[in-house]
């Protein structure tokens, strides 16, 4: 009895044993989990952006080269009444989905509003953007495959029904006729980290704000031109389009423009925009 | 010695009972870990948005009211050369840092350049964005305070760097005076979500994307009006100054501005913006 008494204490010391490798393992397992890198100290931390490697020497160069500075020479601006009248250009821009296939605006006016976009600030100046600018049938009947088959998935099983819903009163469906009918699309990626001329990467400070900003100042500028747009983002279509275009891995599909003259019965939704004051607050 | 075997035996017998219990444990534990709130099918995505919950109601409603869409009336544009006018208009713009605290623009001009940041594109008209005009001395100090204390923690710890020595050319710390020399400042916020009147959450697609381009957009109207900024993204400074203007849980900052009049002896880095062969690729 003593001996089988012994035993079954030993027993339970036994499963304390399976207890402790039990707890071990799930510190372990959880703290492994948790880095899945290994990486317990992320120092650097740079909201909504990729975290990418920067290889580290002995001797950090800046990006940019370190110059003296200049004396600010103020550029020219829509005076009087400026930002009146700037609200007045832009206010009459709608997004259109109806263009005129016969008219093409010429390849100049495109560049220009594409030098405009490429004036937006940027994180350190590194200017992390590409405009694709794509006038070729071929090229764009390709787009709009591609675009079409995933717009399809999109619509019928991974836009969740509340978001069908509400483009519903946007009369949009996956068939996207403005795809080879605009005269021009414009394509803009977002570039994620650059290289350097000796192949390092270079970090991209907020890099997709940057150029959705750069998106922004396009839009004034085709609005300028007297060009209308559509602004489309199309879901799960970027690496495809990637590829399409043969733009490099670190570039990233953000914005999907139409552009063109609208068609002759172009119509669009009867849509209001917020008063100022359901957007602006005052300090 | 047979009864010891048999002993011997069994404790291999517990090791590996151990063995599966720790087992068990892993993949119950990563699972857990993996799925904190097990939804493990997650169907509906939207590229680079938090996804929020929707209620799930019998019918689904648009969040916009379903009308007949309207002929499009083309706006107004720059022409003659239009994009041409345009891209000059905003070549001349820069980031400065150095304000006229004296100079204080009339307010109707923000506000007609936040009305033109207003007319931006969104994801199904969702208009995702608020703009917040701080005028006021203690209110700016506040946000001053907030952000040099994150901003010296950043250039110190948070950053990497290489980041750090990005910005060296850009002659940047973590003291930022123009925060409150500037005479207006403008903090842009990003609507993650919205609320209908019967207070059911509505989804605000792509939020970040639309609100930068009503960033866009409201650099350039400002560039009309003649007035200087400086776009910038304060690294977690969001919180605090979302508490401090006391903005709802639902918006998250996303730019903060500072505007006005250039100082005298305002100076610029000597910077280049890349050439459109650099930006811009044909097909």
């Amino acid at each position: 009895m003593e001996v089988e008494t012994l035993i079954g204490s030993s027993k339970i010391l036994k499963y304390w044993a399976s207890l402790l490798i039990g707890l071990v393992l799930f510190f372990s397992i959880k703290y492994f989990i948790k880095n899945p890198k290994r990486k317990p100290q992320k120092k650097y931390t740079l909201d909504n952006e990729e975290d990418i490697e920067v290889e580290e020497t002995d001797e950090l160069q800046p990006a940019l080269e370190e110059k003296p500075h200049l004396p600010f020479v103020a550029g020219i601006n829509l005076n009087p009444n400026g930002a009146e009248r700037f609200y007045r250009l832009v206010q009459g821009r709608r997004s259109i989905r109806s263009f005129r296939s016969q008219s093409i605006p010429d390849l100049s006016i495109i560049e220009d509003c594409i030098r405009a976009a490429g004036t937006a600030p940027s994180g350190a100046h590194t200017e992390p953007w590409t405009f694709c600018v794509v006038e070729n049938s071929e090229v764009k009947q390709s787009i709009r495959e591609i675009v079409e088959q995933e717009e399809l998935m999109n619509y019928s099983q991974r836009m969740h029904p509340q978001w069908v819903t509400d483009l519903r009163p946007l009369q949009t469906n996956h068939i996207k006729e403005y795809l080879t009918v605009a005269p021009y699309l414009i394509l803009i990626f977002k570039q994620t980290y650059g290289l350097s001329p000796d192949g390092r990467r270079k970090r991209h400070y907020y890099n997709e704000i940057s150029t959705s900003i750069a998106g922004g100042i396009l839009l004034c500028a085709l609005q300028a031109a007297g060009l209308a747009s559509l602004v489309t983002t199309p879901l799960n279509c970027g690496p495809a389009l990637r590829t399409l275009l043969q733009r490099p891995v670190n570039e990233k599909l953000l914005i999907l423009l139409a552009v063109g003259y609208p068609a002759e019965d172009c119509k669009v939704p009867d849509l209001q925009r917020k008063e100022l004051s359901k957007i602006m607050v005052k300090y």
